[in-house]
């Protein structure tokens, strides 16, 4: 008889799932880390009481936070991960043979340790000689960091309250910014555009100035409880429409999600949001 | 301070809202009937439990489940709703001009009184004198009407439980084809793709023996809980690809959600379900 875990949104909305037992529980310096075992969807992650992922529906989210920007970057040498914790993003980028370095710099030790003890279905290249994981501020990294600049920089924080605040400002893109070639590509999480709409229209607006350009883009994560999820793709020279084909074509053998069909599809935005965004001036255009 | 009103999938998981107060409750011959109110999402349809439709979130259901039809068989002048009682598919189909004629089989009274009273948001055609509402079952209707053929056939019916359960099955498609034109076309729900996987899978492949061809696709709806819906469209010589431009770009001034770039977006599916459909060798070709 296991009892319900239930995110809840704005004392409104909820989504529970039912437990079969926690495996993890701890108080980090930042936030409250647990990791629980559901009935439907496997192991879970939750911080601060929120779903983050979990075993049975983590493809959707991380093959879409990564692979529309690296079938799209001309070159994907060197990657930079802020956040990340879980190891899914890594996973999903170091499927890229192409792919030679790979920073990662998490701020919270604690989610990592959790993850790679309880959750190591989805972090499956912790031990890849390309990953380099790094413990620290993420918001820090990009202001200061002397390092060759990246082909991509992919931004899987959490939701703009507590250590993920940073991740949400000007000046953290404009860090991204400076550490990413002048073709390279950036994506970040862009939150639900349906419960957080204002928050993540602003995050498209902010991101458009700073690139010159932002295309955000759509899929459901069922855990996240409100249908469609935001990613905001953006690069100075490139647009998500520049495939290369080869890549496409190895991802497509093994995706669970990701194929040429989807990354076209998930670009297709619901008529208000297309409209809202040209009343924006965010440019979108190939 | 109000109660949380959950629908529950199979002791897993849970999707609840807040309620502010409910409007309407009843037993029909069928199901049970509830209006409520919720906190977040505006008034809510609810049948045995399950939520069926609301004012803040029925666009997504309602827009997709008739546009890919409407704007793809070559003439849309008669057309057939099965179940639809709240109104909103009737509604979207008699946003076209070119429509001359809407019949429409809901087996529940009630839940078209309780509709109209109560959700007059959702359901604002009932007056249109171009709309036949009748209150019978529609599989009986489908094997015996003496009618013209239809243009357009949608089927908006509840889960495959209660009195929904005979939408079904393959006499009720051949059924359908019995009363659709030649190249007319053919929609249904079709269930969640993830929590009812089975049924779903099942259903398209019944639907691509009875017309020859199947395109499931994808969008999420919120209030269902499990990302994506799903509905599936047939015919046997049309395709969703056959874009009547003119109509399309008519629907692009005032729907939500419906667009050019959302109507291919959403044929396209998750790797995982495109390779088990051509494993079941579902007819999904231009």
């Amino acid at each position: 008889m296991g009892l319900w875990y239930d995110e809840v949104f704005e004392d409104k909305l909820r989504l529970g799932l039912k437990l079969k037992r926690t495996l993890f529980t701890g108080q980090s310096d930042f936030q409250k880390v647990e990791v629980v075992e559901t009935e439907l969807l496997g192991k879970a992650l939750l911080i601060d009481g929120l779903w983050m992922t979990c075993e049975g529906e983590e493809a959707p989210y991380h093959e879409l936070i990564v692979q529309p920007a690296m079938v799209t970057s001309p070159t994907i040498e060197r990657v930079l991960i802020i956040g990340g914790g879980d190891g899914g993003t890594a996973r999903e980028v170091l499927r890229h043979a192409e792919v030679k370095h790979v920073d990662m710099v998490e701020i919270d030790a604690m989610v990592i340790e959790a993850c790679k003890e309880h959750l190591p279905e989805i972090g499956t290249a912790w031990d890849d000689p390309r990953l380099n994981v790094m413990v620290g501020d993420g918001v820090a990294y990009v202001k200061e960091a002397d390092v060759e600049p990246y082909d991509v920089v992919i931004v899987d924080g959490s939701d703009p309250v507590g250590p993920a605040k940073g991740l949400f400002n000007e000046s953290f893109y404009r860090g991204c910014a400076r550490l990413l070639k002048e073709e390279g590509v950036f994506v970040t999480q862009s939150e639900s555009p349906r419960l957080f709409k204002e928050i993540h229209l602003e995050m498209v607006q902010v991101i458009n100035t700073v690139f010159g350009a932002a295309w955000p883009y759509y899929y459901p994560v069922m855990i996240y409880g409100s249908g469609h999820w935001s990613w905001t793709y953006a690069s100075r020279q490139t647009t998500p429409y520049d495939l290369n084909d080869e890549r496409v074509a190895r991802l497509e053998k093994d995706s669970r999600i990701y194929n040429r069909g989807i990354h076209h599809g998930v670009f297709a935005l619901p008529n208000h949001v297309k409209q809202e965004l040209a009343e924006m001036l965010v440019k979108r255009d190939a």
